[in-house]
């Protein structure tokens, strides 16, 4: 089964609005600051599945929100889920030389260039969600500040990260995995689901069932990642493949052998979809996103 | 003439003042993740000057902001002022061994640490603003988060600390070099410096004044730093002395000689006292600081 043309559609259309809106904001100056733009760019503005904006797109619709909100605050996401792809990929970090099929931002620039433009993009991502051009109310911009910043920290992706690259000496079993994923890129998918319901001042019990659905979402995805490392050419993924295994850290793949990765993302994948009910057919788009996981080849 | 004993123990209160709030914040938890956190606290607890927390409560106090305010504002400061040192100290980027008379957090830790402990301290500066904890109005918050996100993006300090890198290359003039440290230095003085007018919901005109000092205390600041650099040993500096002329970048030494620095530094420091004509004896505090950038000796 294929993805479906529907998500196929709607992810790349969510990509172009991302890149559309955070063109606007990079404009290339003259002078020498130029090369941190152009860097800036280059990782958010290239290459990239749109998984997360379109999620952030699919769960504002799913709430009325207009359009133009969702995609600033899916701007402000990508901007740090690709500064954290140029941090994780310096040499200190995970040491990776290929990024979406391109150089990796500090092959392609310099490291400091690379440390400097995840920097600014970080920060860039508060700036766009504190402008009042994301929502009309205060309070709504603090709650996206907030949960942006929760998700990204030392409790969050950060952590993770900083698990992660322990790993290799932690002898982690299948839930100390899945806890160190869930904060490396379950927290912020999280966000990228959430978001849409704070733009749309839902009540809790509709975010607590978004909530179960990405929690669910980001481990199917973070599986299906562990077993396309095996499985998956760098040609095909556009990143080094196989490296996780190669430097001992412990993967899905590794703890439950590659058919029982395969099986745990499709239980993973069912799972989120059935914390999706309460939200009938309109949440068909975030259930296409479930079924995606399962199916991607990179 | 000494620094004056009002103006230290002044600084040292805003210091410890900070370091208990980061301290509150930065709760070392079980488990491998406090390696983070440990790390955290090693670039965000220890050393320091206090200088731009002594400016943040300063003005706060000229506009009768509660203390308790002031203090969050100026913790989440000094985490982007640590995190951007943690950064620039690193092989990457300015390869510095020594700060604050200690390993600098790379040598203490590792490079990978260095740039996940930064990251994140970056991350809960806006987390730290963003708390009702930090002024009851969601508008005062949303401006913090604003000031500080411009002050240390790509337009401001991350803007800068790109230009500082590439300076070797660039034969800037004194102007120029001048507009680089606005950005580097400058910018995150200029939010210290307006954070209380900002808290304190201060009208347009007191604004301005103030934002004129910060430009002028910022620039002296640099200058002294300058010349420090080369009068300086190691040892008091907590840094590696001598390294920007050995790496060919422009200074204000360089450019002016070590007299003209000098006398630059103090006409600088003389300009931002008179900007707070406006503000009667109350500014005393904003005075000393000012005295103190010609004074200090690290």
């Amino acid at each position: 089964m294929p993805e479906s043309a529907d998500f196929t559609k709607a992810r790349e259309q969510a990509t172009a609005l991302v890149r559309a809106q955070l063109n606007a904001i990079l404009r290339v100056p003259q002078g020498p600051e130029k090369r941190l733009i152009e860097a800036m760019r280059y990782a958010a503005l290239e290459g990239g599945k749109g998984f997360r904006p379109f999620l952030c797109l699919a769960t504002s619709q799913l709430f009325d929100v207009p359009q133009s909100q969702a995609v600033r605050v899916a701007a402000a996401l990508e901007c740090v889920h690709c500064y954290s792809l140029a941090h994780d990929d310096l040499p200190a970090m995970d040491d990776d030389d290929l990024r979406r099929g391109r150089p990796s931002l500090h092959k392609a620039y310099d490291e400091a260039t690379a440390i400097l433009a995840g920097d600014a993009l970080l920060t860039l991502a508060f700036e766009i969600l504190a402008d009042p051009a994301t929502h009309p109310e205060a309070s709504i911009r603090l709650a996206l500040v907030t949960n942006l910043a929760r998700a990204a920290g030392m409790n969050g992706m950060v952590g993770g990260q900083t698990l992660d690259i322990l790993s290799p000496d932690l002898s982690l079993d299948v839930a100390e995995l899945a806890r160190l994923q869930a904060l490396k890129t379950g927290a912020l998918i999280g966000f990228a689901v959430e978001a849409g319901a704070v733009l749309g001042a839902i009540d809790a019990p509709q975010t607590a069932a978004l909530n179960d659905y990405a929690q669910d979402l980001g481990l199917a995805f973070q599986i299906a990642d562990d077993v396309l490392d095996v499985t998956g050419a760098s040609q095909t993924l556009g990143k080094t493949a196989g490296k996780d295994m190669a430097e001992g850290k412990a993967t899905f793949v590794s703890l439950l052998g590659l058919e029982g990765a395969r099986q745990e993302t499709e239980k993973r994948a069912a799972s989120a979809i059935a914390h999706l009910a309460p939200f009938g057919p309109e949440a068909e788009p975030l259930r296409q996103a479930a079924q995606f996981v399962i199916l991607r080849k990179n």
